[in-house]
């Protein structure tokens, strides 16, 4: 709804990262900045070896498991930063003389790659770069391949595509799930890696939640300072340093929301909200999406254009007299970005509609 | 004052990091956790690519430039994580065959050097080992060496030690600032690059401050990750990845309230704080510190020792009554550790001094 008056109001923040959160975890955090539980201290004063901090971390691996549906051979960790997965992924993982294989499905794939490429032997088995990454690349037939790991991206942000099915191969499956993690339903035990940063569907900037299967873990040959070895961060279970405790308790408190319902009805929810945009987006006379291939469209992050660039130029003013904002696309792509994750309610969405349709009615009257 | 009833009051947290913050910059960051500067959005959920985040950015520069006195030839970052500068500082600026220096004064030394020789030619200069780091060692004549830069660490917080004297070499001098930074005045123009993980004078764990000088920036040559690499940071001012904003914005925070005085004044504060507790440490008969040598003694972190086991079980358990948490010592030293960062206030030292005195009464009155 078009808000009426000056009232300081809770923006529809559509922005892919950092994103929105309930507003029932941002006041659970508000308050534990204040005091935690009772402890007369701050969150940001807790000790971070001791009992509350353990408690914190053992519930936390302990919804991420069920959330997951996976059981103690796997490792639940907390590693601070974002990116720097792309330069610990290979260090830890790649076999010497054995080539790690990436699929190239977007900006954030493309740049997993180019830190892997500093590393050791990198190869590129399937790319739809040359698309523009619009859509997705064929996913290749890896049978006879020996490669040390095989990395993907489950959902591209800065493109809106995003892989639904679970691929099946016989190497170490790695996946980036920073955008779409616990959004949808997945075969978590097909993975033996999988990572995502916290500030999309897990929480605030700072941390990065990665999941390790034993098998792949004990597999760790190269010598790494503790900081960027997997293997150090389960043996010290993720207290390799001080960690930023603030960001993984704000993890926790979402990990909570979240497994209030399961990763079907989530999965469900997420799949209505984004049904209802891609048809205004179709409907709409304004607006395109370049995705044109449905199966590869993302439900999480969805990516589209104005017709011309007077749209692009005024919609997001035009949307700002409803509260709504974060709708730019990447700066490498420009046009309109879209981020659906769990914590945007369906109501923003539909609000989201009610102004592509009144922007759509003022500008074809103007025009005519 | 001994605490009457079970009422929940703020704890006297000595803890060496995550340490105690002032209350009003506390109660600040929680109304930002709700909404940040009437924005209709929590600090969490700001872009960090926004004109907000910029602004917060630079105001945090410009205090750090003021407080230390340097121009803009120094950079100031602010980098995920903590350790990680063990790593990154030898990958960036480690010479082809010129070793790195190193002064090896406590456990936080010895860990960075253990980072460096990972990384490449690593010659210890000096070191305080054999005395258990209860003492700083001499440092070095370096008029004559070849090296790509020498390492310390200003305040060693596992032991209890300090430099307070800002060393004058002709080669790159790199300090680790951690437990001390903003507690003391330096000249920091002697230095090419200082660091400091936050949680200690700065705000909440999950940030690290780097500055970093100019010359020192240009010179590395080595072709490294963006995450991992200070020419990067500089480059993208801070935002390689989505940082953690609510770290830095904490960080920010802190500044404004340590920037309230000069470092002058705040020097002289710390110094009467632990002027006052290694007073009573030498007058109670119950403790003592192993730091004999008084130019050695840190200002930021106190460590002691009771006289028995039954002291060093006892005393922590008797503090809980006045509130006072956080004064065991480090796992790998045992005994006490009391950390006097800027937001302990004189009061807070005034009561532990009070609960050292009542338990040696209570302690001698059982005896007799």
């Amino acid at each position: 709804m078009k808000k009426d008056s000056k009232t300081v109001s809770r923006k529809l923040n559509f922005g892919a990262g950092p994103a929105m959160l309930p507003e029932e975890v941002l006041m659970q955090v508000s308050e534990a900045v204040r005091d935690y539980a009772g402890t007369g201290m701050s969150i940001l004063e807790l000790p971070h070896r001791g009992k509350y901090f353990r408690d914190i971390l053992d519930e936390a691996a302990s919804l991420v498991r069920s959330l997951c549906a996976i059981d103690s051979s796997y490792h639940v960790l907390w590693i601070p930063g974002g990116r720097l997965q792309f330069a610990m992924i290979p260090q830890n993982f790649m076999l010497p003389d054995v080539p790690a294989g990436y699929i190239d499905s977007g900006h954030w794939s493309a740049q997993a790659i180019s830190y892997a490429q500093l590393y050791g032997m990198t190869e590129v088995l399937a790319s739809s770069q040359e698309k523009q990454y619009h859509q997705l690349p064929i996913w290749p037939d890896t049978h006879h391949k020996n490669l040390s790991y095989l990395h993907f991206t489950t959902n591209n942000t800065v493109e809106g595509t995003q892989w639904k099915e679970d691929p099946q191969t016989s190497v170490p499956l790695i996946a980036d799930m920073s955008s779409d993690i616990f959004s949808c339903t997945r075969d978590f035990s097909r993975y033996s890696f999988f990572y995502a940063v916290a500030q999309k569907n897990i929480g605030a900037a700072g941390i990065t939640l990665a999941v390790v299967h034993d098998d792949l873990l004990k597999r760790t040959i190269q010598k790494l300072p503790p900081i960027l070895s997997y293997q150090a961060y389960v043996q010290h279970k993720s207290v390799v340093n001080t960690p930023p405790v603030f960001a993984i308790y704000t993890a926790l408190l979402m990990l909570r929301w979240t497994s209030r319902q399961t990763l079907k009805q989530i999965d469900l929810q997420n799949e209505e909200k984004a049904k209802m945009l891609y048809a205004e987006i179709e409907r709409n006379t304004l607006f395109y999406t370049q995705v044109e291939d449905e199966a590869s469209r993302s439900r999480m992050n969805i990516c589209f254009r104005g017709i011309n660039p007077q749209v692009e130029h005024n919609f997001p003013t035009f949307c700002a007299a409803y509260d709504i904002t974060g709708i730019s696309g990447h700066r490498s792509v420009g046009g309109f970005r879209v981020s659906l994750y769990n914590a945007i309610p369906i109501q923003a969405v539909k609000t989201l509609i009610e102004a592509m349709k009144d922007f759509e009615t003022e500008f074809l009257n103007k025009k005519s």
